[in-house]
């Protein structure tokens, strides 16, 4: 026979008490809390007895944590815990309910630790995930910069990882805007990691929003990045791979994008970069979307029809004002070699008459020139540029 | 009342005939062919007569021809005319017929002059058109040149325009290792437009083939551009566009491709890359599809299953190695502060007995070192680096 139950706690603490005794994306203590409830679990679990009536270790460790203490102590760091229900909960985190497990790991997180003045479910309400490769090269950093300051200054927060080389760029690109950006950790919101990046940690805790599913104090570890993974995928609609090596964690990110139905996007580079490789490996065979610019982003994570990308266009020529008749026969006057009217006539389908008068027109537009009755092209080199 | 036909000439001639007096891609023409046949077309034309008894412009430009002249011509000059039915006529141009007209222009062309040793309807067999920008960067050169050279070495006809830039990389990519490659001209085969490419296209002609819809002496103008590309199309199984601007014509033959169901491909670039903005929008909007190498393309072009590219690999790591439960310790080892065997334990969801004995063999293993009982993960720059 057991000692009975402790006095139970609320929803808030247990979740913490189960936050800190268990590891995130473990599926069975999502399955457990999504089915029991947290309160209950945590009942159970301090419950737990052998066949001698001694408590469990679990059970003890369990009976050892303070939730109200390490509350109280983290709001001393301004950190908060935020847990299911709560305003400021997302609900896209909920998604992760119905993924299966991917290396071992799924689930909604218990609660999320948060550190800095956004609202989590405002900044998740139009996020994009910009994230890439640890060593970046100069190309990437600057475009996955230059994305971060579009989207940011198009009200979409940009999620990353504050890790080197593309993350880090992304979070400089939406800060330099005064945009809404948001580090999520594989540690303690407390700590920083790598410790190159404090004082970015820091900036990101003061303006925008730094996450972990891990209690302050926590060590990142390889399994907790995987974890880290897939919360910045949930928290956004989209995300986008900026550079990524064929083994990049970019490229889990992108897989947990895929799992949750988010739009998976890359940006491609050079073929002979190693660092596109996984990019374009994505783009070729996983279903990711090819992007070159924020407003791809946008119209791809926005509404259908609202953000419309702006269709690319060369710079005017000065052909763009010639008439029909004037653009036939123009593209009918050969480029090196001279030819009659006749002869043009005929490649123009026009009448000879009609060529005539209209080489009179493109000779004063400057568009042609004659010599001894032939005319030819003038050499230009921009109208050439575009010829096959 | 006429004056009676002249005597009949064979298709072969009539189709020099009307090859001469009209321009390519000119739909009355393809369809009046496609319905009467050549001999009959050159038949009635010859017989046209006005209200007067008069004959007409073309009637009379058509009885000045000598088509067998113009073939013994040719022939001196080492060039050949193939019409449908010939041994050397490839099937594939027939697919034109079917095509609705772009920029006025369609049809399966009369006939195909050819210079050199190669065989058109074999050279068509297995063949990728190589196209792109007249202004490429030595970025998509290089990548041309070396997509043009791995397509050749496995029996690949390379397919291009002989233009500046992507075009003459690709034919001297395939030149390079003694591949079969095709110049298709808008002028003449007996020609040389750019003249700059006199020696490359003297060495197609002997090694290779130079093709053009057009009679000897044809100069280019830019509508026989547009005609060209629709050969190169129609020739080919697929064709890769290795860089091109907004409004290259190497997306004109693209287009042409895509309706006549062929492969289209594009080689991605720097999104910082005005030369590739055109390859990217060909393949967000138009359906092009990615490829990064020769064996990519292979794979689109062959038949499925039987060309499949190898799945790119990182290179082999020390960890790959390692037994699952060495790899689930591992992976849970703190990076930076080192953590004691239970929090691992607690980590890894293992026992603490098992963590204890796998950290002394990561440790043999040079994965993870320990101080005062803490351990943490050897920090050597390359596990790092594949870490986020």
């Amino acid at each position: 026979v057991h000692e009975g139950t402790e006095e139970r706690v609320d929803e808030r603490h247990a979740r913490v008490a189960l936050n800190l005794l268990t590891e995130p994306g473990d599926p069975r203590v999502a399955r457990l809390v999504a089915a029991l409830g947290a309160q209950e679990v945590h009942a159970r679990l301090l419950d737990d007895t052998d066949l001698d009536g001694v408590r469990s270790d679990v059970a003890a460790r369990l009976a050892g944590l303070d939730p109200s203490g390490i509350l109280a102590e983290a709001a001393r760091m301004g950190v908060r815990f935020v847990v299911p229900g709560d305003p400021e909960w997302p609900d896209a985190l909920d998604d992760l309910a119905d993924v299966e497990p991917v290396q071992g790991m799924s689930g909604a997180p218990l609660g999320l630790w948060l550190r800095g003045p956004a609202r989590l479910s405002e900044v998740c309400d139009r996020a994009v995930a910009v994230v890439g490769s640890r060593s970046a090269t100069s190309y990437g950093a600057a475009v996955a910069s230059d994305l971060a300051a579009h989207l940011s200054s198009a009200d979409v927060s940009v999620v990353s990882g504050a890790a080197f080389g593309v993350d880090q760029a992304a979070h400089r690109g939406a800060l330099a805007v005064r945009g809404r950006t948001v580090a999520v950790l594989a540690c303690g919101v407390d700590r920083a990691y790598p410790a190159a990046h404090r004082d970015l940690l820091e900036l990101l805790a003061d303006e925008g929003l730094v996450v972990s599913e891990l209690p302050p104090g926590s060590a990142p570890t390889r399994v907790r990045f995987l974890g880290r993974n897939r919360l910045i995928a949930a928290l956004t609609q989209g995300t986008v791979v900026v550079e990524a090596a064929v083994r990049s964690g970019a490229l889990n990110t992108a897989g947990w994008a895929l799992r949750l139905n988010r739009i998976v996007m890359g940006v491609p580079g050079p073929v002979t970069s190693a660092a596109s490789e996984g990019v374009h490996e994505l783009l070729r065979l996983r279903g990711g979307q090819l992007v070159t610019r924020g407003s791809d982003v946008l119209e791809l994570v926005s509404p259908a029809g609202s953000c419309l990308a702006p269709v690319r266009r060369a710079a005017p020529s000065p052909r763009d004002g010639l008439s029909p008749d004037q653009r036939v026969v123009l593209e009918s006057v050969p480029l090196v070699r001279g030819a009659p009217p006749s002869s043009i006539a005929r490649a123009a389908g026009l009448a000879e008459a009609t060529v005539r008068a209209v080489l009179a027109e493109l000779d004063r537009g400057g568009f042609v020139e004659s010599r001894a009755g032939c005319w030819r092209q003038r050499p230009t080199s921009e109208p050439r540029r575009r010829l096959a």
